[in-house]
């Protein structure tokens, strides 16, 4: 299971000016959020992205990321009806083929020296051909941000993990009792990382999901998909960063530089800064 | 001396981006660049600002500064011929009067809990009745980034300098030479800050500066002022940030948050960031 296709969600309404915020690269150099993800992805081996936006965003959108060498589509999401319903956009883009999704607000930075975060998916969810989601182990304090999964432990050294269910955004309480998961350090819990593996099948789950009127959301689908067939979770060797947080870019940013070959002089003007501020 | 008119200039070609990015205020609410340097500048008195752009940026920052309660005019500087060029592009909105100078690429955090940079710089500007250059004591290591003076304590607790000399990015050598300033700490020079307030002559001393081709700078004009009547420097309690450097952006927006009531969250971050990346 080779894949090939991608599909990027950044049609959030009220935080379109976040992928045009320009980062500093692991490089040096400055870079939209938006092209640091689509970077990811494209050398994860992936082909083609198709990007869900807002209605009037894909002008905007298409100058930050060109010359990214990948055929990039952009979908509009005509209202905000939830990002189940952004990723339903995308199923002629995607056109019968399993996919990986990834979450726009999020940037993703690996801890493996060789391999990103998207790559380390891809790879093992070719080699166990199943749907599958990335996962961070997350402390309870946060679990309320994420869709957080319950399951048990498939194979340690692999960090491979079989989905049972789901909650979109638990409570501590109702983690504590649906969501533990053997093996975690306490007070623990697997998380969605931003980056899926899919079938397309998901997207009759997100039609089913439906009921015409309010938010069309992921994780009642990918439930579904979960009853229907093996779904794993993959502990990824990374962390994501929400951009959307109050200072989530500035979070992220500050992880890339720590992760970037310019450590040192960052590391220095921290301690400066401080002392100072 | 009441000044109720700055000039910011944000006309540099190649990083008209900066102005529009968006940082997180002391209070947690996101603001673009632009609209932090514009609110210390109104925060501390002035009414009129006028903001020097590259030609064709006008109607995109116009969006940015909406609502801010000052009267806010753009002039464009046509071609790309220098600092000392776009200040003087400014000469027809200042109308004749003493004003401030702020350089757009900067971002100022007071340590003074009562007074923002400007105003600190525009009280003792007032008080003295005399052109004055905000200036922070740099260390030597990152002078070649600054214009930098040469002159006498005047004012010890008033922290007043008389300036003598200037040098637009200085060698240390130059500096240890020309520039040492008697009672700052071993190795630092004072450098200009980004705030100035200057008399309407500055803009026939920048016209005299300009040979007809070559960019013009601001230095040179500062130099000839200084010769013809007194010019005061002014050690700011207070920090700027250069935006444009490499990492300018994740310090600044760093600097801001240390200095804002998330303080403690934002040091809980930077320890588990640490503590993992």
């Amino acid at each position: 299971m080779k894949i090939r296709t991608a599909v990027l969600t950044a049609a959030k309404r009220g935080h379109t000016h976040l992928p045009l915020q320009t980062m500093i690269d692991r490089e040096g150099y400055p870079q939209t959020a938006l092209a640091l993800q689509l970077r990811e992805l494209i050398d994860a081996g992936i082909e083609r992205v198709g990007i869900v936006v807002a209605p009037g965003q894909a002008p905007i959108f298409r100058e930050a990321v060109s010359g990214l060498g990948a055929r990039i589509d952009f979908i509009e999401q005509p209202e905000a009806r939830g990002f189940g319903d952004a990723v339903r956009r995308a199923r002629d883009f995607v056109n019968g083929e399993a996919f990986l999704l990834a979450v726009g607000d999020h940037l993703f930075i690996s801890t493996n020296p060789d391999k990103n975060c998207a790559r380390q998916l891809l790879e093992r969810a070719a080699a166990s051909e199943t749907a599958m989601a990335a996962v961070q182990a997350t402390h309870e304090s946060e679990i309320g941000l994420y869709g957080t999964i319950g399951g048990v432990l498939e194979d340690r050294e692999r960090g491979l993990f079989r989905v049972r269910h789901m909650v979109e955004k638990p409570t501590p309480t109702q983690a504590e009792v649906e969501l533990l998961v053997p093996g975690l350090r306490s007070g623990h819990y697997l998380c969605f990382f931003g980056l899926h593996v899919l079938p397309a099948r998901i997207f009759d789950l997100l039609d089913a999901a439906d009921d015409g009127n309010g938010p069309v959301g992921l994780t009642p689908a990918l439930e579904r998909l979960a009853q229907e067939e093996t779904f794993h979770a993959f502990e990824i060797e990374g962390r994501r960063y929400n951009l959307e947080a109050r200072h989530g870019l500035l979070l992220a940013q500050l992880a890339l530089a720590l992760n970037s070959r310019h450590r040192e002089e960052i590391l220095e003007h921290l301690v400066r800064l401080l002392a100072k501020a």
